[in-house]
Formats: C-alpha cells, sequence, structure tokens
C-alpha cells in the first residue's frame, strides 16, 4: 500500500499511532526520497557543473535530471524555464526583486488577493516601500472564495504585476487562477502563481495555464526541506536581472567587468542544495508514478469524507467553503480556543495546525485570531479522519 | 579510524580507488551528518517554530540545538546570532543587499581582496551598479599572499565596508583577517569574513576576530548541501532591514502594515532547510568531537606532505605559496592542460578540480587560464597523496 512508503507516518506519538494532518505545513517523504537524499551523500557526493572528475559528472547528472522530472511534472516547455530555489517564499522574493522591481515607479500598484500565505504579501510591501508603488488586493467573501465583480477596476494602467494563491493553505480554496490569468494578461500585467500548495494535490499545467512565473514548494509535495523551483518564461527569465551574485551565475568576471551566465545559471549562484534537487526530482518521479490523477481522486474523496465527518461535531464551524477545494479545513469549536484543541488532540496522537497559518489578513477578514487546520494528503485514511473526529469530541467533552 | 566515518570515501571509480581531493568544492559528509538528516525525515518530519504538536516541537528543538551547536563551533555570544541560510553566496548577498546598501551614496567604495571567490565579488559588483559606489581591490602578490602597503590610501572616508575572504579557495592563503578587521575598525569600517574555506579547517572565534559578518558554508565542513550560517553582530542584525518577506520572519501582517519579528527569525522568512540545519549542527558536533586543534594539526601534516611530494615533480609549478596556507595547492604542468591532466588522473581514481576555480581574477593575476587544485581535508591520507604524484607523472608520460 502506498502509505507504505512514508516511513515517519508509521510511529506511535504520546503512546497513540500519529495521525498526520499537518500536510499544509510540510508533506511527509517517502523512502525513495529519503534514499536519493542518502545516494547522493553516500556515493555519488560532489559538487555541480565544474567538475571533471567521475563523482562530479555523476552528480551533475543527478541534479539536471531532477530538473527535467519537475519541468515533467509541472508541463514546462523546458529544464531551463526552472530554477532551483529554497523554496516559494525565496521565489516570489527573487521575481520582486528582479523583474518586477525594475519596472515599477511611484504610484504604480502590484495585485494580490486577500488569500495570501505572507510569503506572497511581504515581499510585495517590502518592493511597494522601495519603490513607492502600491499593494492592491482582490477581496474574498465569507465562503473563503475570491470576489472577482471589481477586477475591472483593481486591473488598470498602473498594475503592472499580479501575484495570486492557486491553493489557499489557511482554507482550502483553489483559485480561478487560469480565468484571472486571462483577464490580466488581456491588460499586458504578468502574472505569478504561487503553487506551494497545489503541486502536492492538482496536475498543475503552466503552459495552459499560461501563467509568467509559477512556484513550486519541495517540502510540501513530499521533496526534501530547502528545495523548490521556480518557473518562468524563458523570454522573461533572459531578460530579467540577476539575483544572487556569486560563483556559476557567471561566465566572466573581471574586477571591471562581468558577464552572466545564460539561463537557468545566471540564477543559481553558489552551490546550491543539490541532496535536495536530487530529492526533489525523486519526489516528482514519485508522484508521477503514482498518478496525479490518482493523488486528486483520493484526495477529493478524502476531503468529502472529512467534512461529513467534521459536520457531525456539534458547535465546530468550517472556515472556507469554497466550491472548488483541496483536503484543507480551517475549524473552530465553540468555546475552545484552537490552541487547546491542538494541544488536547496531540495527546490522542492527531497532529494539526492551530494559529493563523501565516494569513493573518484571512483571519481579519473573519475576525478571529486563528483556527485548527486539518490539512490532508493522499497517504491519510478515513479511519485517521475517524480518530480525528473522536478526539475533537473528547476535547469537546473536557470543556463541556 | 575517523575515515570509516565517511561512506562515500570508500569506493572505485573507474576501477580504481577513489582519492577524493575536491574537498574545497564540497567536502565529504560523515555518517552521523546523513543519520541526521535521515533522523529528521523518518522520525521527526514535521515544519518548526509553529506547531503544537509532537513531531513539530521535536523538529523546533532539533533545529534550534544545531543553530546552538554552530555558534558553539565559531564562538558566536548566542545562537541568535546566526541565521541559517543556503551558504556563503546567499549570506554574502543578504548582508550586500541590506546592511550595505542602505549605507551606501554614489562614491562610496566598497573595499574587498584579489583572493576573492567570486561569490565575494559579483555580489558588490551588483550593489555597485545599483548604489553608484565604486569597488576597491586590495592587491595581491606572486606568493599569493595580500598585499597590505596601500592600506591607509584604500581604507578611507570614502569605504563604508570590506568584505575579505579568510582562506582562499583556490590558493589556500590564509589571510591576516584580524589584522585587517582591527585597521577597518580604526577606521569605523565594517567587516564581513568569507568563512567558507576557513571552517571546515581552522579554529575559528569570531568574538576574537571582532568581525561584524562571518559567513560558514555547510556543505564544505562536512554537512549538508544548502546548508549554512550567517553570523552577525547583534546590533547590526537588530538594526538592518530584513532580507525575504515571507511566514516566519513577521510577527503581524495586515495589507496596510507589517511588523518584522526579533532576530533571528526577521531574516530566516518561510521554511527553512530543516533537514539541512539539522544535519549541520551534527558536522558542527562531529568536528568539536573530532577536535579543532586536531583537525588542524593533521591537516597541517598533510599540507606538508604534499608540498614535498609535489615538488618531486619536474615541470609542476604550485602557484601560490604563502607562509600561511590550508592544505589547498593550484598547479600546472608543463605542456599539459589543467583539463587533461583532470581527465586522466580521474581514470586513476583521483577526484582534483580543474579550471578557474570561480577565482577568474587570481589567474588573470598569473596571467594563465586555470589550474589543477589538490584541496585536502583531515580524512585523506599520505598514501593517497603517494597515488596522485604517480598519477600525475603517468599523465606527464603520456604527454612527453
Amino acid at each position: 500500500m502506498l502509505r507504505e512508503a512514508f516511513p515517519c507516518l508509521h510511529q506511535q506519538v504520546n503512546g497513540k499511532d500519529l495521525v498526520y494532518f499537518d500536510n499544509a505545513a510540510t508533506a511527509m517523504r517517502p523512502q525513495v526520497v529519503i534514499d536519493a537524499v542518502n545516494d547522493y551523500y553516500c556515493r555519488h557526493n560532489a559538487n555541480i557543473h565544474r567538475g571533471v572528475h567521475c563523482l562530479s559528472g555523476r552528480a551533475t547528472d543527478l541534479y539536471e535530471q531532477a530538473r527535467a522530472s519537475l519541468a515533467r511534472l509541472i508541463h514546462a516547455p523546458s529544464p531551463d524555464n526552472l530554477i532551483f530555489v529554497r523554496g516559494c517564499t525565496e521565489a516570489v522574493n527573487l521575481v520582486a526583486q528582479t523583474f518586477v522591481r525594475e519596472r515599477l515607479k511611484p504610484g504604480d500598484e502590484i495585485l494580490i488577493s486577500h488569500l495570501e500565505h505572507h510569503s506572497n504579501i511581504v515581499p510585495w510591501q517590502i518592493l511597494c516601500q522601495q519603490t513607492g508603488a502600491k499593494l492592491k488586493v482582490i477581496p474574498m467573501n465569507d465562503r473563503g472564495e475570491l470576489v472577482l465583480d471589481e477586477l475591472d477596476t483593481l486591473m488598470n494602467e498602473r498594475t503592472k504585476f499580479m501575484s495570486v494563491i492557486h491553493v489557499s493553505n489557511a482554507l482550502g480554496t483553489i483559485n480561478p487562477v487560469k480565468e484571472l490569468i486571462a483577464k490580466a494578461h488581456a491588460k499586458d500585467i504578468p502574472v505569478l502563481v504561487d503553487g506551494a500548495q497545489s503541486t502536492p494535490h492538482l496536475k498543475v499545467d503552466v503552459q495552459d495555464l499560461d501563467c509568467d512565473f509559477y512556484t513550486v514548494s519541495g517540502h510540501k509535495m513530499y521533496g526534501p526541506t530547502g528545495s523548490g523551483v521556480l518557473y518562468g518564461k524563458a523570454t522573461h527569465l533572459e531578460a530579467m536581472p540577476p539575483y544572487h551574485g556569486g560563483g556559476e551565475m557567471i561566465s566572466k568576471v573581471t574586477f571591471e567587468e562581468t558577464v552572466y551566465n545564460k539561463v537557468p545559471a545566471k540564477f543559481e549562484a553558489g552551490t546550491p542544495n543539490i541532496a535536495g534537487g536530487i530529492g526533489l526530482g525523486a519526489a516528482a518521479e514519485f508522484m508521477l508514478d503514482v498518478g496525479l490523477e490518482a493523488i486528486a481522486q483520493r484526495e477529493d474523496h478524502l476531503k468529502q469524507y472529512t467534512e461529513q465527518a467534521l459536520k457531525t461535531i456539534p458547535g465546530l464551524r468550517i472556515l472556507g467553503e469554497a466550491s472548488q477545494k483541496s483536503p484543507v479545513f480551517s475549524f473552530l469549536i465553540d468555546g475552545i480556543h484552537p490552541h487547546d484543541i491542538g494541544t488536547i488532540i496531540d495527546h490522542h496522537g492527531v497532529a494539526i495546525r492551530t494559529g493563523h497559518h501565516c494569513t493573518m489578513p484571512i483571519f481579519q477578514f473573519f475576525d478571529v485570531p486563528g483556527s485548527c487546520r486539518a490539512s490532508l494528503a493522499f497517504y491519510n485514511t478515513e479511519h485517521e479522519v475517524d480518530i480525528l473526529v473522536e478526539s475533537l469530541n473528547q476535547a469537546k467533552a473536557m470543556f463541556s
């Protein structure tokens, strides 16, 4: 069974079988990913791209094969469209400080949405402070969906860039990014899509979406920590100034003048997270082997099962009931602080996240400080959902 | 024996026992480091800092213990002086774009040395382009040592920052950084020291050096790829603007205003390389267990042995003969291109690096396109040095 592939799932915490429902914070890694990392360190350990010796050649091949696997996963035209980064946060900051920064003048506008993670808010606030541009926000409704009525006003001649999250980490909402991109492009506005929470769950096709940039978080899609990729259209990546200066991103350095390397090396200064990149490639291959459709179907079933199950608990309120959702449930229980719920059910072995989930504006909208969040992955089971519900009922009983 | 701790050393390449002399590009990892990474993925896999559940607590503890181990390794006053980064390249770029950028006006000067790696040149060239500042360079002599005669002119009222490499990756020169820092501080010039090649080999004491910033590369000091730390004086880190915007580096976010978190979280936006950080902590503990003095003594012996051995080869010229050196040997052999030498001795199982070693200006100084570089670590042996010499003699024979 697929679940057997994930070693960390099979343990007891606090004397109970672990129920891991914190997948939106970070996913578990299958053994093939752990093995790929190990294998690099134990058999192919070397720096990449610049060596004539055997190990360096092997390490380079593995790293570039990983880039190709990721290109296949998100249907990028070429591996050269992908820049290895630490994760989505670095990817957004990179685009903000290179592609977008040089296009901005005071009074220009950046458009984001109310559903963004802090990683897709703060980089733009910093950029606005640096340039005098303004941050504009697509509003949301109480179902946790974006309200698109005012889009024609929000996208105007001052709008120089749009950056939107594909799937909300806090509420699970799947945003209509293809529609948003088409509308933005009709007004010549380039678009970044934050895919941190989409690639683990959905089939993503960057060419079909026609996004200008797309970010992938490795650790959220069953890959190593500190890994991820930024997809960019080739014309953008060619035209953009570099981000980090350093080794590998240059073709010639003198103290007077430096000539930059071609894409993607131009954006990959210094020794990268080689083991992380190789492991991320293994994660992409694992997902392709399991099948993106199969993952989506399994998770859709789990989502429905969980929703029904949670709704049996009196006094439990789900925040975010978008018609298009991934298996993420933010909820509150009358009279009990989320932090207390999280702590109590941890004693039952159930791992959920509590708080604002790095999306304070969403909880400002709902006028609550935070929520409990159960976020599922395809390796979770109905039985685990039953344990969640049982442990929540026991928490309720303690406070009643 | 210590060598047994490094699994990747024990293999054959091209039918011969591997002789790994490419340690300045990246070091091998001991089993304890590999185990620490594995252990996180297999037993404690969770995101850090924001979870109430058991795994998250365990992962957070491991990550913060790693920070404390690194603080002990370089004698930082507190773990809070350390920011986890991908490596030295990111660390230098971070300091350039935060601490230094806001201090510069057109005509100001940044001082580096002729011995810098591209990672300590290009970030400053980019910064100079952004600000109108100028890059100044401490010259070198043909022994590969810095020439300090003109320091009083090079350090002047326009000099706003100095960034120097502790140990040259290309030549092995150990620079007199303590003396340089004292002279710079006498003129109120803050100093960053690039420690990529020092921490694997030397006992580093950031308080004794009194440097303002110090960079540590994880993968060069037997830790995971994609790991490293930036040390900074507390007053600087408090005063600096943040680098990346995102989760974790904030204490409050609204669309109108964002309040940043305290140091070091302020500089650690997004999910970090958790496994990498934990593995790097294990590397620091490993080095402390072996003993920094013991490592330095062993490597000093190997350096002398290698120098004598290389000098037996007619027509071999060592580039860089500083009185203070780490076990790094850049060399040329009359009539044979470095790339050919590297390729030939790879067939004997010997891994060296050939080329410019990301230090083109050094080779512009010597008026050669590059060199062969054999870089040793404490786990190398005299027998391996003998094999290197034998394989070089055979390469010579092929070309004679």
